[in-house]
C-alpha cells in the first residue's frame, strides 16, 4: 500500500550504539524555548478520538466532578493536538508492539514485532535507550504486565510480542531506572526450565523488588533500579480496571506510580518515562465503554502529575499524550438513539465485564445444568453492576397510561409533563426493552452452552465476538442507551489524538505518522 | 451539559449592522504575513476523520492514481490540521442548520435553527454578510439544493430548516454575488400562492441565472451577480452523486463551479468562498462508503482550485477546510475481518446506494407479486453496481479442493501458492459468504414487501435504519468486506478534522469548537 508514504523511512541503526550522541544545546527543532530534558510520553492503549472524546463528554456530564474539580479532560485541554496515523507495515490496522515499535524507534515494522525490522533481524534502538546511554534515568510504566507489548517496545527487541520470557530477561538486563505498574506475565521460561527467573535476574542486576502499596511507599531516592509492582494483579499480571479498583479502595494507582518515578528519577541530567494506559485497549475489546472510560481518566489523572512537575521545570519539561492505535470502532453515536447522546447513562455501571464474567463464572459454577439457570436470577447483579432491570408489567402498565393521559386533549400542564416523563421513563430509561431482553436471553443461553460446546460460525462472531455473549451484550446495551456504539472486537485504522505541553509542544500539531513522535521527541530533546 | 464550556459564548449582535467594521491592516491574530482577504471555506457534510482518511487510503490504493497524479488527499497535506468539536445547544450531536450557523457566525444555536438564536428570535451576522458589507464578493456553493442548510446557514435567517421558501427567498434577497451547484428545493411557497417565486425574485434583484455547463461557460467577469445550477438535479435539487455523475461523463463538477467562481469574484477588495460537498453526508446517511469517498475526492478537487489560487495570491489567500459533522460512526475497522483492511474492494462500486435504488424501483414495478421475485434476477445488476456475486457451487468445490492440495504434506510451492489463492478467492474475495447471502434474501423480501407494509419496529430499524433494506445490506456488506464498518443511519458527536493552508492557517492547529472557525477567520481577515 501507498500509504507508506505517511511514514518515514529513516537508513537503519544497529544496536547497540556505542556513545551516547547528542546535539548539546542544539534545540534545532525545540526553537527558542530550548531544549527539553524531561519527557513524559503517555500511551493510551487503543486510546482513539472517540475514547477521549467519551472521557471528556463523561466528566462533562459528571454532576459532582470529582477530579480535583476539572470538567475537561487534561490531555483535551494541552495547548498542541495532533493527529496521528498509526499503519504499519502489515496493515492499516497496527498491533500493540508494531505501534509501539513506531512510536519507541520511529521505524514501521510487522505486526507483532517488538523493535525490531520486519524480518526480525535489525534491533532498531529505542528512545528510552538513546536516553539512557546520555546519561538520563528512564523509567517504564504500565496499568499492565510489564512484558506487555507497549512497555516492552522501549527496552526489548524481539521477533514477537509472544517471547514474553525473553522480553522479561531484556527487562531485567535494560539496566533501566524504573519499572512500575502490573506484574511480570513470563518471568519462567516455559521451554527450558534451566534459564533464569527474570525476576531473580533483575535482583542480581541490582534492580530493587517492590509489591503494592507498603513497597511502593519504602522507597526512596538514592535506592537505584527498581521494580515496583502491584500486588493486586490479575491472571495476566495486569493491574484491576479503575472502575473494579474503585470498589476497593486503598488500591495504587497509576498517578500513584507515576509521582514516585518522578521521586527516584528526577536529577539535573534529565529522564524519559513512559506511562502506558494499558487496559484501556482491552476494555475496547470488550466494547465496554465504562472500563475505557474510567481507565481513560485515571491515565488523565497521571497526566495531571506530570503538569505538575512541568510547572517546577517549565522550560526544560516535554509531555507527550498519545494512543498507539484505536481499539473497537468506538463511536459517539447509535443507530437506535439516533440523535439524541447521555454518556451520563455510563455512570450507572459499576464494574467492569472482566469484574462481570467472573461474577457469572460463580453462576455457572452453581447451575450445571441449563435447564434450572434463567436470566432472571442474574437481574440484582445485572442492575449492580450496569443499572439495567426489567420493568415490572404492572409499573409499564402504569407508565403507558400516564402517558396517554398526558396527550389527551385538554390535559393540564402538569398532566402533560408526567407524561412526558412518563414516557422518557419507558422509551429511555434504563428498563430494558423488549428487543434487549430478548438480545440477552439469547446471549444468556450462549454463556450457559459453556465456552466449547457453543456454535463458533462467523454470525456468533459478529455477535459476541469471543467475549461471553451476556457479558458482551450487557455492555453494549448500556453503552448502545448511552449512544455510545462498536463495529469491531479488534484494533481499527482510526487516526488517534496526539497532545503535546511544554517545551517543543507546537512540534505536535499537524497530521502526521505515530514514527514523527520519535523523530520530533528526539529533536527536541537534541538525543541522537 | 457542561460540555458548553467547549464554545465561546459572545455578546449577541443584531442584524444588520449599519457598517462595514474592519481592523485595516489589523492582522493582530493572523501574524506577520499580514491580513487574509482572499477566503475559501470548504465544508465536507458529515465528512468527519474516518470520511477523510478512507477517501486517503483510497486513493492510496488506487493502482493508477487518476487525480492529477496526487496519491495522498490534498486537505489532508495541509501544514496547519486540527481537530474540532461540533456539540450544539441541543445536543453532542448536532444537524447541519446549527453546525453551519456554528461555523458561520460563531454562536452555537439549537438543531434545525439557521443563523438564529436558540429561541429562533435573533439572527446573528454570518461571516459572509460581513464580508459583503466590507465590499469583498461572496460565492457560496453546494453539491446539493442551494437552500439547504449548510449554504443557508451563511445567507439565510430562519426558525427552521424546513422552511425552505423563506430561505431561497433570502438567497434571492442576499445581494451574494455567486451561488453555484444544486438548484432549489422550495423557489414557490406552498402555503400562499401569491408569494414570490424566488427564482424570479432572484432576477428581479438583478440575478443571472445559468444553467448547465453551456449556462457556466457563457459567464464572463463583470457579469454581476449569478447564480449557475445543474442542469441535471434529483429530487431533492442536488447534484448527483459523484460515482454516479462519472458514469455519465461531461458533468460539471463542484470544482468546475469553484473555477468559475474564482474567475467572477476575484478582485483587489477580497472575496468569501464556501465551497460545501453536500452529498458525502447523504452518503454516510445510507452507510454508502464508495459513494462518500468519491465524493470527499470531488470536494478534494475542488480545493485544489483553491490551492492553485493561492499560489498567485500566497500572502493573502487563506483555504480552511472543516467538516460540519461526522455521519454515520463510520470505523475503519470491521468485527467480521478483524486486522485486516482492504480498501480496494471499494473500487468495485459503480453506482451510489440511490442510483441503486433507481435500478431496484424498475424491478420492482416489474414484478407486481413477491412470489415471482427472486435476488438471482438482481444478480447481475448487483455484480456490476458492487461486484458481489455468488459463487457457482462447482467454482467452489474446486477451490475447496485446490485448498486442500496446498495444505498437503509435501506439496509442491506452486500447489501451496495455488491453495493460498484459492482459500483467499473463498474467504475475503467478492463473492458473498453464506452468512451475507442469507442476510441479503431476508432485506430482497423486505425490499419487496413495499415500504408501507413492512413491520416498523425497533429491530428492523436497527437492521435496516429507513433505507430500502436490500441496498442498504448490499453496501454495508461491500464496506465490511473492505474493513469499513458503521454504527448509526444519523450524525454522530465525533469531533471533524479542520485544515488550513495560507494566511493565518496556523491558528487553525489544536483542538477547539467549531464557533472557533468563525472567530479564527474574522482575526486573520480584519473583518468584524
Amino acid at each position: 500500500m501507498k500509504t507508506m508514504a505517511l511514514g518515514r523511512r529513516w537508513s537503519r541503526i544497529v544496536l547497540p550504539a556505542l556513545l551516547c550522541v547528542m546535539v548539546v544545546g542544539g534545540a534545532a527543532f525545540g526553537g527558542e524555548e530550548g531544549r527539553a530534558k524531561y519527557v513524559f510520553l503517555f500511551i493510551g492503549d487503543g486510546m482513539g478520538v472517540a475514547q477521549r472524546q467519551a472521557a471528556e463528554l463523561y466528566v462533562a456530564a459528571l454532576k459532582e466532578p470529582a477530579r480535583s474539580g476539572r470538567d475537561r479532560l487534561l490531555m483535551n485541554t494541552f495547548p498542541s493536538q495532533g493527529l496521528t496515523a498509526t499503519h504499519d507495515l502489515t496493515s492499516v490496522i497496527p498491533d500493540s508492539s508494531s505501534a509501539g515499535t513506531a512510536i519507541s524507534t520511529g521505524f514501521r515494522t510487522r505486526s507483532g514485532v517488538v523493535g525490531m525490522d520486519a524480518d526480525a533481524k535489525v534491533p532498531y534502538e529505542t528512545i528510552a535507550e538513546s536516553a539512557k546511554k546520555c546519561g538520563w534515568k528512564v523509567g517504564i510504566l504500565t496499568t499492565v504486565s510489564l512484558d506487555h507489548a507497549t512497555p516492552a517496545a522501549f527496552y526489548a527487541h524481539v521477533p514477537s510480542r509472544g517471547h514474553m520470557y525473553d522480553i522479561s530477561l531484556q527487562l531485567a538486563r535494560s539496566g533501566f531506572d524504573y519499572f512500575a505498574g502490573g506484574q511480570l506475565m513470563e518471568p519462567v521460561s516455559k521451554s527450558d526450565p534451566d534459564k533464569p527467573n527474570a525476576l531473580e535476574e533483575a535482583k542480581k542486576n541490582g534492580y530493587t523488588v517492590a509489591m503494592g502499596r507498603a513497597g511502593l511507599d519504602a522507597l526512596k531516592p538514592g535506592i537505584g533500579k527498581t521494580i515496583a509492582m502491584s500486588a493486586n494483579v490479575d491472571q495476566f499480571a495486569a493491574m484491576y480496571f479503575t472502575v473494579d479498583q474503585a470498589r476497593e479502595g486503598g488500591h495504587v494507582s497509576l498517578a500513584d506510580y507515576l509521582v514516585k518515578g518522578i521521586e527516584l528519577l528526577e536529577n539535573p541530567e534529565g529522564f524519559f518515562i513512559m506511562v502506558e494506559g494499558g487496559r484501556i485497549d482491552w476494555a475496547c475489546h470488550g466494547n465496554d465503554a465504562g472500563a475505557a472510560i474510567h481507565d481513560t481518566l485515571a491515565l488523565d489523572e497521571a497526566v495531571a502529575k506530570a503538569v505538575a512537575f512541568s510547572r517546577k521545570h517549565p522550560e526544560e519539561t516535554l509531555i507527550v499524550v498519545t494512543g498507539d492505535h484505536e481499539t473497537g470502532g468506538m463511536a459517539l453515536g447509535f443507530a437506535g438513539t439516533r440523535y439524541t447522546f447521555s454518556i451520563d447513562k455510563i455512570q450507572r455501571q459499576k464494574m467492569s465485564y472482566i469484574q462481570f464474567n467472573s461474577r457469572l463464572e460463580e453462576y455457572k459454577r452453581a447451575h450445571n445444568s441449563t435447564a434450572d439457570a434463567k436470566l432472571e436470577d442474574l437481574m440484582p447483579l445485572i442492575q449492580e453492576a450496569f443499572g439495567l432491570y426489567i420493568m415490572p408489567d404492572e409499573e409499564k402498565a402504569v407508565l403507558t397510561k400516564t402517558v396517554a393521559a398526558g396527550k389527551t386533549q385538554g390535559a393540564s400542564d402538569e398532566v402533560k409533563n408526567a407524561g412526558r416523563d412518563a414516557e422518557l421513563k419507558l422509551k429511555s430509561g434504563m428498563a430494558l426493552s423488549d428487543l434487549e431482553l430478548s438480545v440477552l436471553r439469547d446471549a444468556f443461553k450462549q454463556s450457559m452452552i459453556g465456552r466449547k460446546e457453543r456454535v463458533k460460525d462467523d454470525h456468533a462472531y459478529l455477535v459476541y465476538g469471543n467475549e461471553e455473549p451476556l457479558t458482551v451484550k450487557l455492555t453494549t446495551i448500556l453503552n448502545n442507551k448511552a449512544g455510545l456504539a462498536w463495529t469491531s472486537y479488534s484494533h481499527t485504522g482510526a487516526p488517534v489524538q496526539t497532545s503535546a505541553l511544554g517545551t517543543g509542544a507546537e512540534q505536535f500539531n499537524g497530521y502526521y505518522h505515530q514514527t514523527e513522535i520519535h523523530r520530533k521527541i528526539m529533536a527536541i530533546t537534541g538525543l541522537r
